[in-house]
């Protein structure tokens, strides 16, 4: 029996396996901030609970049947998927901040200072959420969406809706996205339209919001609520020390929110919590700093806010396609982060992101790079393309606390992951893809020209939720 | 009779019509850098030879047949086509910089500086163009690549070979691509497996090359040949001065060259032309600097230079993408140039460019000029999307030398546009449109998020040359 006897397997789209399965040919994963390992002739045995069983590298074709035996599979009992040449697989791309409400705003009103847009473009988009049946519809399109393009885990705001949010993490578990959801906390600064009725009623809503999330999935195999104060100018003090004892009480929640975003945000931050010299210590205040928080942006963040992101090990969601399309330019210190180890992860910020991919993010994340490398004469060195990738995956699975079970191929985690092809068959805009190139050269094609439709198959947890026609 | 009652025309795949057409629906297009007209319920009329013969605005679905009866034309001896809510027509995407021979190295080492990449990764690649063969299959592929991405006219550097560059000017003629196509110029300062074998055999070739065009395309309907010396540090003075002799007596040709790019290729210009204090003042010595020429770049133009491009009515190819991935982060004075109504377009500067896409340039100048607003504390304003869409359409006209004839739908222009769907039924990942967006939503959303997917039909000079399925 060889390799060649064995089933060719095409996962159903959506269904769990009834057999393990092993997938042969070229993987791709970071194993540190700056090592893509990219193993020829790998071979990885995912179980029916969605782990990795097996991860072995460099592994002839001829002597799969023989390593499975070897290490305890029955191969019989066994699928076996064998990638082609110009095929390959890698961690499921990690999305640390996203805003699901803004998905049919994306990318309109650019070049508007922060409370203009959020005021005109993005409270007016939101408030539609009250609508279930509207919010039913958005989400489904939206979730679609971001599978399409790769991302496997995703931490969404929602609109400040119960219901709408309970939908979203029902869509989520439903069609298989690992998600952190949060009910958006704003009873201030915000249009009578669109504002929480009181910081009681803002907090009862995330209470609310949790119990159904414990209930739909008790075990967060995929969905988890998340505390999501939208940002400081829209929560009075009620509400984020209720959000601060929430977190106190549930210390396996984590916390979302903006962080030294914008010039225009920090002064209404200032002027509102006047007693705080600054963001970290406004959030330190309210039990809302610690290792489970992901802040989105942090591009103003001064030495000392940096040494206390550092010491209590919060995580950074880096938004370079935002950042750069707002009212200002902003070009976040992300190699300075790196340096002291604080971890940085990529977030699409979709709304104020106009793309909803990840592909663009670590592109942007490279140029936006650059533009602090000019800026800083040279001291902050710009990314690689290697690091932007970490970004994308291992460095956004430690942003969410997930890198023990997600972000790479390590034997013992879930199985999230792409299946890239860049073969002349799937029509796409890659460059393409000649004989003479190394895997190194595709795998660099696939990172600056490949987008969703080089994405053929996307799994997560083992489970199989695209497959490219 | 009604607009009803008329045939329903689908263009047919590169087929001349037999009939003039007329196309009802939003159309859009620059009127001015500032102006973007959004026209609802638009008629056009494009005759036989592809110009256009009306543009009337605002009419009534019920009054189309009465305009163009009215405006002498036989409404049954015409083919009508009516576009949908969510579909327009906007001018055709120019590519006023663009590397033929590089579509298959395109965005890869990208952060090395300029010598480096064009050593190691560059060079290697166009000397494969010495194989007509390969050149056959390559540039079919490229050029279809860049229609499908709705770029109606592209200034073409081939490789330094003549017969693959014959081969490049044949394949844009037949696609129906309109095209400045260009042998390109390089004996100094090249590795010896590729550069012109001397001065007057680079010389040779690019005569040859052009009387080849010539007969091909004697009036220059779509392809003209341009002179390309790659640049300054890669020609020696016989090839400028005998670039500059053809240029004084072919005085329709364009010419086309790299300016002002980098600083190490700047620095390496002046080591080998000491008696120049700048470019400008080299290329204008040579007899290559006029209304004809095309200058890639142009990031470190200097007072003095800013003058002459001005005076001597030169166009910047403004390329954002390859700009800020390379060895530097480079943002050229595009809010500047305006000012001075030097003329600017897009350039995809594919190969540098990761992106073979307009939009995506587009996108990367608002970007680029955010960073330069930056950069001198708000002095370059930030270019407006408007901005951005007419250095892709007339901007680039103008630089190609081209704007009485496209760029916009003005009345005896010939008709090169693009039919954009943002419609449900074309899987693209566009910000979705909803039933409440205005015709400047669905406008905003396209330039931001869409991509080739919602390019449904591309027309140059009247002839169709891309039906999505």
């Amino acid at each position: 029996m060889t390799a060649s006897d064995l089933p060719v397997f095409v996962p159903e789209h959506g269904v769990h396996m009834s057999l393990p399965f092993a997938i042969y040919g070229t993987i791709i994963h970071s194993v540190s901030v700056e090592e893509v390992e990219i193993i020829d002739r790998g071979l990885l045995v995912i179980g029916l609970d969605g782990k990795i069983l097996l991860f072995q590298k460099g592994i002839a074709r001829e002597d799969v049947i023989s390593v499975l035996s070897g290490s305890g599979f029955n191969p019989r009992a066994l699928l076996l998927r064998v990638l082609k040449r110009g095929e390959f697989l890698i961690p499921g791309f990690i999305d640390t901040h996203n805003h699901a409400p803004q998905w049919t705003q994306r990318g309109t009103g650019r070049g508007r200072l922060i409370m203009d847009w959020l005021n005109t473009v993005t409270f007016p988009h939101e408030a539609r959420f009250e609508d279930p049946e509207y919010a039913r519809e958005t989400y489904a399109d939206c979730v679609d969406g971001f599978i399409k393009q790769g991302i496997t885990t995703a931490s969404y705001y929602g609109s400040l809706h119960g219901e709408a949010t309970k939908i979203l993490a029902d869509i989520c578990l439903k069609k298989g996205q690992r998600a952190f959801v949060g009910k958006c906390n704003m009873n201030i600064n915000s249009p009578d339209f669109y504002k929480d009725a009181s910081a009681e009623v803002s907090l009862q809503v995330t209470e609310d919001f949790i119990t159904h999330v414990r209930k739909i999935d008790p075990k967060s195999t995929l969905v988890t609520p998340i505390l999501t104060p939208r940002f400081a100018v829209a929560c009075d003090r009620d509400v984020l020390s209720g959000l601060g004892r929430l977190a106190a009480k549930n210390s396996d929640l984590p916390i979302q929110t903006h962080f030294d975003e914008t010039e225009q945000e920090m002064e209404i931050t200032k002027e509102l919590y006047p007693e705080f010299a600054n963001e970290a210590d406004l959030y330190e205040h309210f039990g809302l700093l610690n290792e489970r928080s992901i802040l989105a942006h942090c591009i103003y963040v001064n030495e000392y806010e940096m040494g206390r992101l550092k010491d209590l090990n919060c995580g950074v969601a880096h938004c370079p396609v935002s950042n750069t399309t707002g009212g200002s330019f902003g070009a976040a210190p992300i190699r300075e982060y790196l340096r002291r180890d604080i971890k940085v992860g990529l977030g699409t910020d979709s709304g104020g992101g106009f793309s909803s991919s990840i592909l663009d993010a670590m592109r942007q994340a490279f140029i936006v790079s650059k533009a602090r490398e000019l800026a800083t004469g040279g001291a902050d060195k710009h990314l690689s393309l290697n690091e932007c990738f970490y970004l994308a995956t291992l460095g956004g699975a430690r942003v969410c606390g997930l890198d023990q079970k997600i972000g790479n191929f390590a034997v013992g985690k879930e199985f999230d992951a792409l299946e890239i092809t860049t073969r002349k068959e799937h029509p796409s805009i890659i460059t393409p893809v000649e004989d003479i190139d190394s895997m190194e050269d595709i795998f660099e094609k696939f990172l600056m020209s490949g987008d969703d439709r080089n994405i053929a198959r996307v799994y997560v947890r083992g489970r199989s939720i695209k497959n490219q026609p």
